[in-house]
């Protein structure tokens, strides 16, 4: 399994937003939605051996994880639009805290924040996306059943990275990329490495 | 200079579409669309060096070439909605045969199909992505000032791909994927070689 969580700063947790308006009226969830393509797509098909995390931390109920499972995933499109019609059905669903619900099939969503999610998946074998990290192809370690952990475009706080401590640190490459870039160049080495 | 030329073989070649509808309505031009981002964003910037031909050859009125100068261009967001807007405002432009005009800072259009597109950038340096060709990582040639040719989610035409006769292929590994996904792999192979 490969699994990304992505950092969503400012990204909404209502589902009351526009479809007309996702790069100015959501706090930038339209970064997570190209992590959305990034993680399952394939030129004919979804990866099902993927599960990302986005972590959504703007107003007005914050945090909320939308988890999506490549293995039960239906009915998605590659394109932004479509797949924030998705998110906006998850965030529109009550949820008590400490609960988990499907909003649709292979789509969850929970009350969790990055620590609450690392807590929860483990942090064994995962590391941190990191433009200072040791260079991804250079790196010895296996590469399977690994969780990333992404930033937005505004990166991680100081508090979310104090969560990381200790965790290995991987860059891509010498520019600093979007984080939906970093989602392709990741499979594509893990791809080379299966 | 890197330049891509990216074929869509049904999508658009009018501006009457609508910005709701880019994935059923646009003869896939999303496809497109999301080559955009890939060719032209960094995390906090645009890749001044890039030119990006989009060769569009759906109805009603092909072919025509949409080609972005990195250098020049203005008003570029990352969104498949806005990037979108900026095409639809090219593809509305009246346009006489043999004229490139520009439609706005940076973007231009014209009548060219992918071979007049050839013609005009040169041979030299070309190569086109193919899952049938030599590893991009063991490729010897130096990789500079290059133009990568790709294919939307339909490929290249047989007739296409007779206009690219004895052009180096190349593949990018084990999994076939999405264009968008080709051109962020290859930037980051020219970003390490630079």
């Amino acid at each position: 399994m490969r699994r990304f969580i992505v950092v969503g700063q400012r990204a909404t947790t209502s589902g009351d937003f526009s479809l007309n308006d996702l790069c100015g009226g959501t706090g930038r969830l339209d970064v997570l939605l190209r992590c959305v393509n990034s993680a399952f797509f394939l030129s004919h098909g979804l990866r099902s051996d993927v599960e990302l995390y986005l972590v959504l931390k703007g107003p007005p109920d914050p945090p909320k994880a939308v988890r999506m499972l490549g293995s039960r995933i239906l009915h998605l499109n590659p394109d932004e639009r479509s797949t924030a019609a998705l998110l906006k059905n998850a965030l529109s669903i009550r949820l008590p805290k400490g609960l988990e619900k499907e909003a649709s099939e292979g789509i969850y969503v929970s009350r969790l924040d990055l620590e609450g999610v690392l807590s929860k998946v483990g942090r064994e074998g995962a590391v941190y996306l990191h433009e200072r990290g040791e260079d991804l192809r250079g790196c010895k370690a296996e590469l399977r059943d690994m969780t990333f952990v992404l930033g937005d475009d505004q990166g991680l706080t100081p508090d979310e990275e104090g969560a990381l401590e200790g965790l290995a640190r991987i860059s891509l490459g010498p520019q600093v990329l979007h984080a939906h870039h970093c989602i392709t160049l990741l499979h594509n080495e893990l791809d080379r490495r299966a």
